[in-house]
């Protein structure tokens, strides 16, 4: 297999580079999904009158997907994928029950 | 360090039902970034009067991890994450684009 470039960095003067690179990708992932918060704050305080406007399918897929990647992170035994998509999954589902208490069954 | 659930899964009978899980999140880190459609078909389409309802703030860190995800994907050469995280990148600025377009400034 060719050498990625992620291995020509490790074998390189840029090695630590590419290890820092690395934990700030694992941080990314573990404060990634706390971006979800501004969009919650406005579905459960501000802004709940434009509920109808979040769509109820793209939110419900999106819990699905972060469930099976914490699924995945946890059978893989990888911390930064588990910690981050169990996360994700949490303010996700409050997505989709914030929607359906303020809007009902749309789509 | 201890053996993962995955390396078991692969040293037993189990091995290709862990072959196929992994075939498996590769697809949906593809597919995934298409949840996000039905979002941008209320926010351009139906539903551009809730606009405002969408976050400016979470859309635009959603667009810069997936900014990072997608070069640290480039970098260490994995398909599955730099493909799905490249079209999540296109989705996410396209929600950014079509809340600055319908609802102007917000948070």
């Amino acid at each position: 297999m060719a050498e990625t470039l992620a291995q020509k960095l490790e074998n390189s003067n840029l090695g630590h580079w590419m290890q820092r690179f690395e934990s700030f990708m694992v941080f990314i992932g573990i404060v990634g999904p706390f971006a979800t918060l501004p969009q919650l704050i406005k579905l459960y305080f501000t802004h709940s009158d434009h509920a109808s406007g979040q769509s109820l399918v793209s939110w419900s897929l999106f819990a699905t997907l972060s469930f099976l990647w914490f699924t995945y992170g946890l059978v893989v035994g990888k911390l930064p994928i588990y910690v981050g998509n169990g996360l994700s999954m949490v303010m996700n589902l409050l997505m989709v029950v914030g929607i359906l208490i303020h809007a009902g069954m749309t789509y």
